[in-house]
Order: C-alpha cells, then structure tokens, then sequence
C-alpha cells in the first residue's frame, strides 16, 4: 500500500487522509460527501442546505447508503433574513449519531454544549485568532483557520493562510486544520510544514465529477485564474469572496454607488446562486470561489483527486524537501 | 556542522542558506546587508536610499568593509514624483562587480540587457503571474513573487503567496523567491514545499538589533499583531501596505473623503517615513509592514535569526514531516 500521511486529524476523526471537504452551502451534497468518504477524506453536509432538519435526516440517511465511513455536518450560522432555529438540525446531527460537526459564522456558544453532549466533536471555522481563541474557551475541540484567500466568507481581517495558520498553531491548544488557498499536493505539505493537522478543501471539491454541480460552473472555474474573484458585501461588513462574474460584478459595482442592504437584498438571494449552481446560468447569480480557483486545472473524480493530493505531498515530504538537506 | 539547505538559491547566489533579506527602502544599509551576508543569507542595499550613484558606491564600499561575503543591490523602479534616471545607479552596480540586482515595480526591460552585460543576475520582484512572465521573457533570471500579505507594494490583485507561489513555479522555467508573509522556518518549510527555491524576508529583518531602525519602530512591531497594517494608496491604483499608525489611519480616512494625489502628496513623501523610521517618531510616517509582523515577537540579532528561521526548517523537513508517514 502506497505510503499515507498520518495526523491528529485522520486519528481524530478515523480517516485515512488528513483532508476535510467543508461545508459548501448547495454543494455539499450526499453524492460528494459520500465520494469524499470513499476517498478516504473527511466531508461535511451542509445541514441548511436541505432546508429543515427533515432534510437534513434524509440527506444523512442517503449518504448512509453510498458510504459506510464516517462524515459529519456543517451548521453555519450566519446573518439570515429570517432567523433559523437550529436546535431541531441539533437534534438530527445527534440522533444520527454524526461524529463531527463543522460550525461557521457566528459564535457557536449557543449550540456547543448541547452537540458535544450528543458525542460529536465541534470544528469551528473562523477567520481571525481572536475568534479561534473564543472557540477554544467554549470547548470547540479543533479550528479551522480560513484565510483571505477562501471561498465565501473571509472575515473583514484580510489576513492570509500563510500567517493565519502559524499564528493559530502557536495561540491554540487544539489542532488547527488549515483552511483557504488549498488545492493540491503542495499546499497539504506547506500546511503540515506550517504546523496543521490537515487542510481543508472547497472550491477544489466543487470542481470534481461527483460534486452537484452544473458542468458550466465546473467548467468556468476550470478556465478561470487566481484574479478571478471578487468581494461582494464587503459595504455590508459580511464579505464574501465569489467567482468574478457579471453577476458579482453588478453587486461591487452598485456597492460603488453607495447601495444598501435593502437594494443589494434580491441579488444576494440563495435562490440565484442555487440556480447558478444547479442549472449552470453560471452568470446568473453568486458563486462561492477562492484564489485556488487558479490552481485548479481539471474536473477529476473526488477519488482520483485525494489520491493526487496525497500522492504529491507525500512525494514532498519523503523526498523532494529531505534531499534539499545537506548531510 | 548544523545540517543546511541546499537549493538552487543558495548555488546561484552563493550564499549558506536560501533566505534573502529584500531591498527596503531607507533600512537595507550596509550594517544590515552585511550582517545579514555575515549569517550566510543574501541581502539586497537599496539604491534609492542613498539619494544618487556615488552615494551607492559609497554603501556598497562600506559593506565591503563589514563583510567579504556576497551580497546585491536593489533598483525599485516606482512611479516617482521627480523621474530617476538610473543608468549612473547601473553603471555603479556593473563597477562593483555586484552579483546579483533584484529589480522592483516597474519593467525592468529597458535596463536589463545592461545589468545583464555587466556580470550581475537579474531577480524581479513581482506581484501577478502576468508580470512574472514578461519578466522571465525580458530575461530575468529569477522571480521573486510577493503575495498580498507583503510589506510595500502588494499590487491590485490581492492574490495570497499561497496561491502565487505554486502557480509561479508552475508557469514559470526559472527558479521562484517566495516574497510576503515569511518571517519563520516554518514560511521556509512551507515554501519550499511549494516547490519556491527559498524565501524573501523584509519584516523579519527589519526587527533586528542591526537594523538601522529606531527602537521604538521595532517595539512598535514586535507588538504589533497580524491585523495591525494598513494598505494606503489603493485609491490611487498604488497601494501600500504599512504599519497601522495614525499616519496610515489619516491617510486611509482621507482616502475615504475622496483626496487625490494633490492632496495625498505630502503625507506621501519618503521624508516623513524616514523620519519615523530614524527618529523613532512611530505615528509622523508611512512604515512599510507586512502581515507576517504578527509571527515576529522579538529582536533578535541578524546571526542569530538566520541560525533560527534554517534551524527550525531543518528540523521541520528532515524530522517533523517525516515522522507523519506510514511506512
């Protein structure tokens, strides 16, 4: 068997693979998280994806039937037009007996006790030490740090992976997945170098063959560079890093002239990037996109993807970095 | 001995290890160039700084005096307020036999071929992969790629290391300088597991005992986290990063009342910066800063900061990394 690279993070959470496919809101489906756990990686559903925790079950029990290894679910709690209670998605997460859960946005003090106490482990996603360190108080047992360079929601910081990550490994006492900017073999190994359990992929998973997307989207960002992204909502203080498209483009632009929430609200609605995503008007609404969009080059099967990935940072770590030592 | 670093970085230049102190404007000086020569790394005088041709000569000389090691010279090629004409900066640079020029901001080609005649390499500093290519095509030997976090002039991409790095490697058929975000073997570690030839530091060495920077400017960033810079000048398709002062803020908020160049100009000349910097009057001057300020908590002396930044990569890539593969 080819040689694997073992971390807190595969212990953890009993992968083989130090690598998590995080919470993509639309994206993260059963057919991708399914793909990822058969991969050897770890994936996260979406839970507000599937609309009510009914859905939410069902997505869990699919999942269930294309895989019988383990993978976990995102709760983000974000800004939402309409407030969500998000303690009946709780009770599925537990009663589902699910491992791990990914939490993002807001602090999730609210929930913590109540998801840890159903014996899943607590990842939370943050973008600044500050509220990494928060996340530690509270009993989250890992941080995922996510850096400018993310998919969808960097902060207001604008600090990168490259500092982020060090910064996170020498403040926390828990392990710390490195999060934004990653898509090969290359940044698996700079992110351990930098002292993290694993990386963390989105917008790499989206572009592969399972992933539940139109194949214009996947296309798009195949051809698309590391300049082709843009920050939406940053008037609005909840910036979000998208692909550039004329959709985007029509956002910052009307932000140039001073729109407000209420004017910029029907173009941020779930709704169009849903349709983007899943009927391939790829310039018809917002879609989630980091800088790695750049490193992106093909569209292969997630399996095909982590064995790459992997491949290439063992390939590092065995040989390329140790034959750069004098003896 | 200690076991060392071997790239193609280090065989080019010469040099110990693969860490290069960049030019910086008013701080790259004989005491730190030498130093820096001194600890088996390679730093870069800034032409600039000494005001004309015979004020290099003179920095150059003195550097000789402190050192017989290598080291080169910085020619940054900025939009100026009163044009530099920087063939007499050149013609120094071929007289003293320099071995290697790093060239920065504008294209470098209508003085390349004569630094080139005149025995020196040629690395160009450069912020996208678009003006990375034209350099390499124009005949630059090297490229020192300097992602969003840096210090100084990030572009108006704002594309991160992470992503810069690998995509230079892979478009690029010269070796790649990892620039903006390093300031510790961990960055080393990580940045040649992005395939980059060695690491740039500009923050890093400027926090140390022989830096020729006043003590308060280097509390001031030892202080400093990764969320304390600033970028100014993006109003004017110029931006810099700096250090988070009251200077900055000032100019950050003028900015944002929509002041232009008029206006901007004076809180703009290098006079308040060198004051800042020489006098220790932290908030009377724009201070170049990168992000990686947040990685860096002391003072140490230039020898003693090499030994560490090489000490800990060594340590990362031959026991570290290795330790995280299965047989």
């Amino acid at each position: 068997m080819a040689r694997r690279i073992r971390t807190e993070l595969t212990e953890r959470l009993g992968v083989d693979h130090p690598i998590v496919q995080g919470g993509m809101m639309w994206v993260s489906r059963p057919a991708l998280v399914a793909a990822v756990a058969e991969a050897g990686a770890f994936g996260f559903l979406t839970a507000l994806t599937f609309g009510n925790p009914e859905g939410l079950a069902e997505a869990i029990d699919e999942t269930r039937r294309l895989t019988d290894k383990p993978f976990g679910v995102n709760l983000t709690f974000l800004p939402t037009l309409v407030p969500v209670d998000y303690g009946p998605f709780i009770d599925v997460i537990v009663e589902k007996g699910i491992p791990a859960v990914e939490t993002a946005g807001r602090n999730p003090e609210p929930y913590i006790d109540r998801i840890k106490a159903g014996g899943a482990i607590v990842i939370h996603k943050c973008t600044s030490i500050r509220h990494a360190r928060k996340a530690v108080a509270i009993g989250c047992d890992m941080i995922s740090i996510d850096g400018f360079e993310c998919a969808g929601h960097p902060g207001e910081d604008d600090v990168t992976s490259l500092i982020l990550i060090p910064r996170a490994v020498d403040e926390l006492d828990v392990p710390v997945i490195a999060s934004g900017g990653f898509a090969d073999g290359r940044g698996l190994a700079a992110a351990l170098a930098m002292g993290a359990v694993g990386v963390n992929m989105g917008s790499r998973f989206l572009v592969t063959e399972e992933a539940p997307v139109h194949e214009n989207v996947k296309r798009r960002l195949v051809e698309a560079s590391e300049t082709d992204t843009l920050l939406v909502m940053r008037t609005l203080r909840n910036t979000e890093r998208v692909l550039a498209n004329e959709w985007a483009r029509k956002i910052v632009a009307m932000e140039r002239e001073g729109a407000g929430l209420e004017e910029l609200a029907p173009l941020l609605s779930g709704k169009n990037g849903l349709r983007a995503i899943t009927e391939g008007e790829v310039d018809a609404g917002l879609i989630a996109a980091g800088q790695a969009i750049g490193l992106i080059h093909d569209i292969p099967r997630v399996g095909e993807l982590v064995e790459r990935v992997v491949g290439e940072a063992v390939e590092i770590i065995g040989s390329r970095l140790p034959e750069l030592l004098t003896s």
